[in-house]
């Protein structure tokens, strides 16, 4: 079945990946289903996953050097590590087309932004960042409906050409995004509330229960059951991306966390103190937005993610 | 297919339930399953709760009266809130068979079987607590395959008789559960890290989340696949369930918070300094516990919790 908006017009006819890992690997997916006749270029600075790719036929062409993967492309997408962009940009640089738009899918878009512009100047560039994906790494771990009603943030600078916003728009749309145009600081400073703040809970606690010396790793992981086992799967995404989103976004990383700390001593204070009726309030409110989500469409609606159906 | 393990002989011939949420309508369910012919008797304090309970036949008898309810029976667990336990033990004496087993399901385990011994001197009283649950609540949230796989862990004081310890462990095993004897101190210390201290750190982020000024609910709400979704779905549980359990468990919970919030400034110090490598280190090692829980069985292979596909 084909995806929803496969038929609007981006007037794309050659499109290249630089990265074949997790993301990349489900755009190329996607894109051949959505429009079976546009021509695929990818590279991966990994010689395996280029291998990979070639022999499930992920893209048209693989190609060994940067520069020529995306020659002819009238997009370019970068599917690296945010910390990786800079370099990847300047690979490519010599094989760019002129008029080519220049998009990514990083985590955060301010630092990315400002690195693709040095590296590209008077390159077409609009930074996106679709809020998907999964703990699993690497060229097999894509697939085609990754994108599926999940919105997809650009970020293009004041002044760039709104028809080429428009074209990577109905990309998107045609992957089974749905878009958003969002200034670059905005997105950073929501995406560190609503993800990297999350991931870094989650990589906290679990760090936490499999060092503790009163209880064992194996206690920790036969009765994770409890709630544990929720907060491992972020935690078991991919840690060089972690580490360059961190590093990218850290104002407005540690901004979210201080707030988290302090809701944390309240909460303490109001178990220290026994008290019952803050606890219930807060946990009653904490419900809703579950409920909210739920509505959104944005996570799906049977108890504990349909995993116990 | 009849659950692994319900040609175990537990000898009970009627079980009876003292509250019908979740948990209770589960054993119900599991029970009817394993044992067609178990006489299984049931009370909930909600008379809307014991309505329902009839409409769909959940057990033989609903009883408006606890202690009506518990006559007869060799087994009565009770399913209510760890902080309602007092009350339900003491509302249901009058009718309790001299050589009935008394059990629970409840969270932490010394605050209950200290609870329960003082309301039931003399009764035969093995606490215990399966590992599993959903975040949905009440009588048409149960499902019988809830215990499947899961940790069920008793913890009977010193000199209880083994043969009720070995009743009742085949009786957990018959719903599919695999059992486990521990300390009741040791429980309360395991599960503040498995359970309590995760839901604590998720009703906290998914409360911070939402209260923002930077940053719109509606905002947390469209972008929380990034991440933040996931700890939404703990946060809605039960509010007065984990009201009790963190002032029940208190002081372990409080420990297990301390380790938690001093690794956290571990983390963030690394973050503010740029350690890129310390940052790697940790989420590498992270992302081995999720392996080891998903190879334990203690959840899904499946990317995302299987809810992509």
């Amino acid at each position: 079945m084909p995806l929803a908006g496969c038929l609007m017009d981006h007037g794309f006819k050659t499109v290249a990946l630089i990265g074949l890992g997790l993301i990349g690997s489900s755009i190329a997916r996607a894109a051949r289903q959505a429009y079976p006749n546009l021509q695929l270029r990818g590279f991966d600075s990994d010689p395996e996953v280029r291998a990979r790719a070639r022999e499930i036929r992920l893209v048209d062409i693989v190609s060994d050097d940067p520069a020529e993967a995306v020659r002819g492309a009238e997009l370019v997408i970068l599917c690296v590590p945010v910390g990786a962009m800079a370099a990847a940009a300047e690979s490519l640089r010599q094989g760019l087309e002129p008029h080519a738009i220049v998009s990514d899918v990083g985590s955060c878009k301010a630092p990315v932004a400002r690195a693709l512009g040095e590296a590209l100047p008077g390159a077409t560039i609009i930074p996106a960042h679709p809020i998907a994906g999964t703990e699993r790494s690497g060229p097999d771990a894509g697939f085609a409906e990754l994108f599926a009603g999940r919105w997809c943030i650009l970020t293009p600078a004041d002044g760039v050409d709104a028809n080429a916003v428009a074209r990577l728009s109905a990309f998107w749309t045609a992957l089974g995004a749905k878009v958003e145009v969002m200034d670059a600081e905005r997105h950073d400073l929501v995406l560190a509330v609503t993800s990297h703040l999350p991931h870094l809970i989650a990589f906290t606690i679990v760090g936490t229960a499999s060092h503790l010396e009163e209880v064992t790793e194996g206690e920790v992981i036969k009765y994770s059951a409890g709630g544990f086992r929720d907060f491992t799967r972020i935690a078991a995404s991919d840690p060089t991306m972690w580490r360059d989103i961190f590093i990218a976004n850290k104002d407005a990383v540690l901004q979210a966390l201080g707030h988290l700390q302090d809701d944390l001593s309240t909460l303490e204070a109001a178990i220290r103190r026994g008290d019952g009726e803050a606890l219930f309030d807060w946990f009653t409110r904490t419900r809703a937005i579950r409920r909210a989500i739920v509505y959104e469409g944005q996570d799906v609606a049977a108890p504990d993610f349909g995993r116990s159906a």
